[in-house]
């Protein structure tokens, strides 16, 4: 038995009990905090083993996320942690919402060490970037979990951009979502990992990310650059019995 | 012989030869990056006075700024320096645009210790919040200088928090700009310190700062406040003799 007590932009979430959930990742692209909206056939699947693939190189490096395995097509089994409404950013090059609030630095300039944002995760205010005292002052992290977040944040960056430059892909940026185990207070990163949570740029700097959506809204091209990154990222290897 | 070099929604400003500058303070008020405008009578003379004064209280706690003298009515002498473009906010309380990126704390509550923000001086992008690492990476300030901005926006906030406490009154957030000498590298205060750029409440909860503009747009209210603070306040003792 399963129940939805979840939908978001590209995903449901089952609650399975025994303290798991079932995500499922949909067909549906949004941009612009929902303006822009469009189904895309196979994108929930290729997102789904995308992240599965992913979780499982980050956990064969030490992080510690929800992956528990890949439930075929769009399907990947997780447990479940009480999340924290943030969304944390890391940068290694310039892009995005970084130059609309700092349009002094060139696009795509190199950082001299990777950026951590926390952003607030709401849509209604566009999700607000975010100073450490805020989140203490609101209750959400205290600063060693700070500290901690912030840790994670670098170690999947630089797990991730390793992963892709491998094979001549850049990392521009990312974003994760972490939750904390209510008994631990251990704290692991949940959510996806995909085309819409990371900027990949090839060496001819195309993107094979939702980019492509914000700039042009040409699914066909999108699907293009999902499809390429699964390809890959190849397949994950635990897959659920049942 | 002066020549005006700008003209800013509160303020012009004169070159005076000799690295020095006039301030004039104009009699108008504006909200939401201009969008509200009205004339109001005595504002440009209240908020110099007020200006002269409390960089004097400064100057004697030690904090260096651009002041050199009160030149009567609407005008302030001060020394030219290079002109940093952010906005430097320190908060006591949870208040304004804090609460818009997190509303998840009350409003007023008292911080556990004063949050220092920067925000990128720029109307059309609405002021953006940075991070230290922005200012960094757009080569606006240095770690170093960063430090030492936050320690001068702190001892501001702690000696102005002072001087209306010692009237009933209760700093509930401040905005300051700085600048830097060329020659010497030294941060100094810049700008203006009035009732449009610290939010004043007396214990009753009555603003006696700009925050009556942006709420009532009751221009003979917010005159009331201003003229009060300014009372409070006293008068500035530099008077230029010239």
């Amino acid at each position: 038995m399963s129940m939805l007590i979840y939908e978001g932009k590209s995903k449901k979430v089952y609650d399975l009990g025994n303290k798991e959930l079932l995500l499922e990742f949909k067909d549906e692209v949004t941009a612009f905090d929902g303006k822009y909206k469009d189904i895309v056939r196979e994108k929930g699947s290729l997102s789904a083993r995308l992240s599965a693939t992913l979780f499982e190189v980050l956990e064969k490096a030490g992080v510690n996320t929800h992956y528990i395995c890949f439930k075929k097509d769009r399907f990947l089994k997780v447990r479940k942690y009480k999340a924290i409404p943030l969304e944390i950013i890391v940068r290694n090059y310039a892009y995005g919402s970084f130059l609309k609030r700092m349009p002094l630095v060139k696009p795509l300039k190199k950082f001299i060490k990777p950026i951590v944002e926390f952003h607030f995760k709401n849509d209604e205010l566009h999700d607000p970037l975010l100073l450490d005292q805020d989140i203490n002052e609101a209750g959400l992290l205290d600063y060693d979990e700070l500290i901690r977040v912030k840790e994670i944040a670098l170690r999947v960056n630089e797990v991730l951009s390793e992963f892709w430059n491998k094979h001549n892909l850049r990392l521009v940026d990312l974003k994760i979502e972490v939750g904390k185990d209510p008994n631990t207070n251990d704290i692991v990163v949940i959510d996806d990992l995909s085309g819409d949570s990371m900027r990949v740029l090839t060496d001819k700097g195309e993107h094979l990310d939702k980019e492509v959506y914000r700039r042009t809204r040409n699914i066909d091209l999108l699907i293009k650059g999902y499809r390429r990154l699964a390809e890959i990222a190849g397949y994950p290897t635990r897959i659920c019995s049942s």
